[in-house]
Order: structure tokens, then C-alpha cells, then sequence
């Protein structure tokens, strides 16, 4: 009865199911699974409890799980286990998937060859559409996806695709090569998975095939991996443009230490080049003597530039994240920013001058120096903010890490020295 | 021969090629497609491209693409055009395109219902295989995916659903009910798009079903669309994070004016709220005047408050989109971010300690009212930090306004008024 019940749950809510679960229940429940409900809620659970349960397991057990992973599923497995927990599992798998399993760890991190799996269905253009469909049911329950088939000649070079939807609308004894798509998007094992995933959005694929240098078909990525790295590629964007090193642990498995660790160095680094600044206050020490005001509109200044120039940035890293805009776009981006800064700057100067004089009570030379250094910070760090990512990205860094940290240190240093100019030509100092 | 070359291309590399043809060339190429890749080709062209064809277009030729568009691809197309070709497009719609568009665009902006087409496969759970099979060749190339067909009762109940994989891999003789999956998730169609991309991710689906207030479905949305809807919320989160207002338009299509104004408000609030900062600094002014001194560590202490308290407000807002965090997180949140809060600011002090004495040269009462300030700033900022997007999205705000301007201003404040008090006690202002 409770057999029944938790058999039309889905992996997913199983899997949390268990993970709230005691140590000794969730043995309990997982063997009232059916086999391949079993192995697919294992997939979705944390490495924690899947260690648990592999160590609960006698080895018949181990096998039959393992027997039911796809490829990838197994890799990610094996890279999140202890070594002994690895060996067990080895010890315990087929010749073919222990291969296979080795062949794609050996593929560099975040290439596509690294998160492809190997199972899928390919068939020759010589086949029938009624030689596919017996083909498919022979393989088809070993591959992860077959709604999309690959056909391959014999020497596996890829040639062109069919769909399932096109198999079923189709006549039995058509031929596959005078329905096959001979145009077939792919990628090679060593693209970056970030390439993969934006593959998926530009030509909506729900799989792609990953082929090797001579363009033989050795796996297939699906769409619910891609979004996972799509997910991914997206926090490291947003770490990075936070200033901290990016992992994949999720927030609440991080140590402290962890955490400490991934943002301290960007910090220290950061609080170092602010020495600057504070160079530039003590050249001025004088000039600040005499017109303590000007200090007062210090953070202002600053802060605006900053907001400024990130907001430049952050629009340009996502551009170049989503391949909106690339190096060749970079005159029109400093064309369209440069419209922009102007016009921003002079309706903050405008709106700022306004309150000191009508607010702050300040007089006419103190608003004009501070809302000069306004109008020419504020288009100094859009210029800053816009150029940085682009170039960052040319010279084969992240420009994700040109967002805010960055852009607001370098452009605290520049609106000083503006600052103290403008000061000096209004002031005589 | 030309129109067997571009026969292979596929829609959306095609499209890319007609964007940078000439008016009168895209129309006469775009006439040598087939049907189906017209349609496709033109769903994948940017909407002034778009409205070039339709000018270009007899009736009846528009008529012929119009009839090849999913429901989905043809709401999203009458939402970009002018008034006046949103007329001419529906007078050459089918009757039916014409009621689920309209039902469609009646659904609220963001909601599952007005991203869904309406067009999908639906069996009876009485039907054998072999009837299912029956009715996908039948309606199956109207719609876009059939996948996972789903089944309803005799009035529209969405009971379970089947994939093409089981159907083709079972035999002909079986019963939908006996095969059929009775577990399905589904969405409302008054359901965020955002709710939509997060249940593609979490069950690794490639179609979900939408259903309406009593569980009739009444469309399905697909994985390419939901990708989409991924990125722009995403693009969404960055752009509140960097204190821009978002939009759907690319960059470079966007205007100067435009550009402007998705940033000027946000400029303009967080430069009048610098306001604080400035009135503590003028509070202090005498402080100021007898320790310049004190002036050069303002810019330093208040980024690196800014800093750290990105840092964890980003963390914690990318939690938070990632649905990882939720408002009963906010305890071990705190507790992790209190831990590493304490850590980074006692390394932070330490080492500006040593720089201060070493290479500053200031004396100790200075380097110890610096340091301590930094200590407490950097405390105080990864608490605000982490705190405010939690709180933000309690109370209905989205989270994300809750990153580096924002908490930048507010820290900045403190950390003076910490300055000042630390000053106090032991310099003795
Ligand atoms: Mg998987
Ligand atoms: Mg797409
Ligand atoms: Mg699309
Ligand atoms: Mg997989
Ligand atoms: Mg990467
Ligand atoms: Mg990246
Ligand atoms: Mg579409
Ligand atoms: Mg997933
Ligand atoms: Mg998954
Ligand atoms: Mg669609
Ligand atoms: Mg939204
Ligand atoms: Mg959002
Ligand atoms: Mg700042």
C-alpha cells in the first residue's frame, strides 16, 4: 500500500521525501522502490544521503542501482564520492559503463565532453522508418533521450538527425536519409559547457550531440544538464560580479571557512587599492582644511560614480554573457554610453546643484565644484563601466568581474583627483 | 539550387542571414522557402524585420505564414507590431488562431497562460496505443511538441500524461490508463513565468502542462520558451541588482532616452540619500579639522563596507531566485553570515592594522580607531546585507533592489557614524 502510494511520487519530491528522513528509513523505503523509480530518486539526492545509502547497501543492491544510471548521472556521482565509496562502485559495474565512465572524466572540467552522456540511439540513413523503430525499441530504454535519433555512417562520423515526431508521422518504409536533417548543430567535446547551453537557447534544442575532432558522435548533452549549467554560469557571474570566487556548493552546505575563504581575497585586494584614494585625500589635506564641506560631498561623489559606472558594466557583462554584444560592437557601446553619461550627468548635476543651493545653502562656487566633479564623474564611470567588460573579455579575462568592486575603486581614485582639480582651478586653492 | 542551399539552413541562422539582407532581397529569398521553414525563419527574425515582410506580403502569402505559426510564437509576434498590422494579421487568421490569441493576450503579463500555445496533443486514458498513435498523425504536426502527450477526461481534466517514448516503446494493445503517468505537475495559468522555469529546472521536464482553476488544461508551455523566460528573469536580477529599471529590449535596440530612463530614477534616489552621509560628515566637521588624517580612511572603510556587504546580499539574493533560501533560512543564514562576518572583519583589521603602522606610519590611536571602525563596518554590512533581501521578499519587494546600491548607501552611513563614535572614545573629539 505505502509501496503504491510513494511508486507515483516523482524522483524529485522522493528524493526530498527522503532527505528528511531517518538514516534507517530511508534504507527501509528506498528498497519498497521500484528499480528504475529507485535510481532516478538516487540522482536527485544529495551526495550526503546517496553516500549514505550506498554504504547501507549489500552489493547486489549497489549493482542494480548503479545498473540503472545513465552515464552522466554516474559521472557526477563518482566525482561527488570518497575514493574507497568510488572503488565500491567500480567494483560493482559493468565493464562497458566503467569505460565509459573513465573516458568522460578524462574530458577537461566544464567541456562539454565532461557532463555528455554516451547513451543515445543512432541509426544508419540506410534504415527504414520501420528498421529505426525496431532499433529504438531494442536500445531505447538504455538511452536517456531518444526524441531526437543521430545518424551516423560506419565510422560513426555524424551525418544528420531524425526526430521521434518525424519517425511516428512517418511511413514505415520510408527511407531515413530521404527524411534526416543533414544540417546538424554540434558541438566538440572540448567546448566550453558554456558554449553548449547557449547552443540550446539560440536553436531551441532539447539535446545536442557532442562529436570528437573528426566529427564522430561520442555522446549527447540534454536539455535538463544544459539548464543546470545554464544555472551555474549564471551564479558564477553574479559571484564574480560580487567579488567572491565562484564554487558550486550550494549557500547552506558551504563551511564558514568556505565562504571566508571564497571572499576574502577580493576583499583584501579591494581595501589595498583604496590606498589610493586615500593618497589623493592626503595630498589634499590642505585644500580639505580650508573648505571642510568639500568632504562632506566626498561619499556623494563617490557613490554616485560608482552606481554609475555599474550600471554600465553590469548591462555590458550581461550582454556579453548572453552573446548580445561582442568586441566589434564596442564603438557603438562607447557611442550609446557616452549619449547616456552625458545626459545623466547633467540632470544629476542639475538636480544636485539645486538642492545644494537651495538645501544645503552652500555657496555658488562650493555647489559649482561639487556638481562639476558630478557631471564628470558620473561620465567618466559610465565610459569606465562600459569599456572595461568588453576589453576584460578580448584580453581572455571574466568581464564579469569588471561590475561593481572594480569599477567603484577605480572610479573613486578618478573623481578624487577631478574633484580636487575642479576644486582648485573654482577655489584657488 | 539557391533554394535547396538555404532549404538546409536552419530557421534561426537563417534569419540572422536575412536580418543583414536588403529590403527587396529578404523578400525574395524569404518566397523561395518552404512553408514550414518560412514560418519558422520568420518567427525567428527581430520584429522590424518582421513588420518589413508583412508590408511585403499579399494577403495571401501572409495568410500562408500565419496559418504555420504556433498560438505562442503568434501572440508574442501581435504583441510587437503596430496596431494597424496586428488588424491586418488577425482579419487572415482562422477563426480559431483568432479566439486562443485573443484568450491568450487575456491572460496577465508574466503569467503561465500568456506564454503557453494552445496547441498540444490530448488522449483519452481508454484509448489502446495504437489509437494514440492514430491521433498523433492526425493532429500531431499542428502541434509543437508531442513529446509527452497528455490525458484528459471527457471535460478537459488533466488526469495524467504519457511520453512519446513509452508510446513507442509499448505495444500496440496496451491501455493508456495502464501506461499512462497519473502524477503530473503542472502549472496555473495565473502563475508567475518565473514559478515556470523554476518546475522545468527542478524536474528536469522539456514541456509542462497549464491548467486552468479546475484543473482543465488548457495549454502546455514549452522547454525553448521557458529557457527564455530563465534568461530574461535572470537578465531581470541583474539589472535590479545594479539599480537599473528592466526591461525585455536588448541593449543595442534599446534608445539613448530610453537607456536613460531605466537608470535616472535610480541615480537619483541613491544621490539624494547620500544626503545622510554628508550631514554625519558636517556633524563631524571639527573632528575632521583636528585629524585630516582621519579624512583619507573614509573612502577605504566605506567601500570595503560596501563590499562586504554585496557580497553577502548577492549570495543570498542568488539563494533566494534559486529557491535554495527561504524566509525560514533567515536564522542559519545570520548564523553562517555572522560567523564569516567575524572572521573576514578581524582579517580585514588585522592586516589594514599592519599597513597602517608599517607603511602609513600613522600613530596607534589612529591605526586603532581605523581598524576597530573596519572591524564593526564590515560586521554590520554582511548582517544588512544578508538580512534585507530576505526581509524585501517577505514583505512582496523583490530581493534583488537589495543588492550593492542600495546596501552601499546604507552601510556607508553607519559605518561614518561608527568612525565618529570609535573617534570619540578614543581620540577624546
Ligand atoms: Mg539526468
Ligand atoms: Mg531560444
Ligand atoms: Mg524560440
Ligand atoms: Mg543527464
Ligand atoms: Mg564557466
Ligand atoms: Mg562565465
Ligand atoms: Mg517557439
Ligand atoms: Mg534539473
Ligand atoms: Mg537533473
Ligand atoms: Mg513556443
Ligand atoms: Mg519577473
Ligand atoms: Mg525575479
Ligand atoms: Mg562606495
Amino acid at each position: 500500500e505505502l509501496k503504491e502510494i510513494i511508486s507515483t511520487i516523482n524522483p524529485y519530491d522522493l528524493a526530498t521525501l527522503f532527505e528528511n528522513l531517518s538514516e534507517k528509513n530511508i534504507t527501509l523505503l528506498f528498497r519498497l522502490l521500484p528499480k528504475d523509480l529507485a535510481a532516478e530518486t538516487f540522482v536527485e539526492m544529495d551526495s550526503d544521503h546517496q553516500k549514505t545509502l550506498i554504504d547501507s547497501f549489500s552489493d547486489v543492491e549497489l549493482k542494480e542501482v548503479i545498473n540503472e544510471l545513465y552515464i552522466d548521472d554516474m559521472v557526477y556521482l563518482i566525482e561527488e564520492m570518497p575514493a574507497n565509496v568510488v572503488k565500491r562502485i567500480l567494483r560493482n559495474s559493468s565493464d562497458d559503463a566503467r569505460k565509459m565512465v573513465n573516458q568522460i572524466l578524462n574530458y577537461p572540467q566544464d567541456s562539454a565532453g565532461s557532463i555528455m552522456t554516451t547513451e543515445y540511439v543512432n541509426l544508419r540513413s540506410d534504415m527504414t522508418i520501420a528498421d529505426a523503430i525496431k532499433r529504438i525499441r531494442q536500445i531505447g530504454l538504455d538511452s536517456e533521450t531518444f526524441d531526437t535519433c543521430y545518424v551516423t555512417d560506419n565510422v560513426k562520423h555524424l551525418i544528420g538527425y531524425i526526430t521521434l515526431r518525424t519517425i511516428i508521422l512517418s511511413d514505415d518504409k520510408s527511407k531515413i536519409e530521404d527524411l534526416m536533417e543533414r544540417n546538424v548543430i554540434s558541438v566538440n567535446t572540448f567546448d566550453d559547457q558554456e558554449e553548449v547551453a547557449y547552443l540550446f537557447g539560440k536553436y531551441d534544442l532539447t539535446v545536442i550531440p557532442v562529436v570528437d575532432n573528426d566529427n564522430r558522435l561520442v555522446g549527447i548533452v540534454t536539455v535538463d544538464d544544459a539548464w543546470d549549467v545554464l544555472e551555474k554560469e549564471t551564479t558564477e557571474d553574479m559571484e564574480l560580479m560580487a567579488a567572491i570566487t565562484p564554487s558550486d556548493t550550494p549557500y547552506l552546505k558551504k563551511t564558514t571557512f568556505e565562504i571566508w575563504k571564497s571572499r576574502m581575497p577580493w576583499l583584501l585586494l579591494l581595501m589595498i587599492s583604496a590606498t589610493f584614494t586615500g593618497l589623493i585625500i592626503t595630498r589634499f589635506e590642505d585644500a580639505l582644511k580650508t573648505y571642510v564641506i568639500l568632504t562632506a560631498y566626498i561619499p556623494m561623489l563617490m557613490d554616485t560614480g560608482g552606481n554609475s559606472g555599474s550600471q554600465s558594466s553590469v548591462t555590458i557583462i550581461r550582454g556579453l554573457s548572453l552573446n548580445e554584444l561582442e568586441f566589434g560592437d564596442i564603438i557603438k557601446v562607447l557611442w550609446k554610453e557616452s549619449k547616456v553619461a552625458l545626459l545623466s550627468g547633467l540632470t544629476l548635476a542639475l538636480v544636485n546643484f539645486a538642492k545644494l543651493s537651495l538645501f544645503d545653502k552652500v555657496g555658488l562656487s562650493v555647489a559649482l565644484v561639487v556638481n562639476i566633479t558630478l557631471f564628470f564623474t558620473v561620465i567618466i564611470a559610465k565610459m569606465v563601466g562600459s569599456t572595461l567588460p568588453i576589453l576584460a573579455k578580448k584580453i581572455g579575462f571574466d568581464p564579469a568581474v569588471m561590475a561593481s568592486p572594480f569599477i567603484t575603486t577605480i572610479v573613486d581614485a578618478i573623481s578624487l583627483l577631478v574633484y580636487f582639480m575642479i576644486a582648485n582651478m573654482i577655489l584657488g586653492l
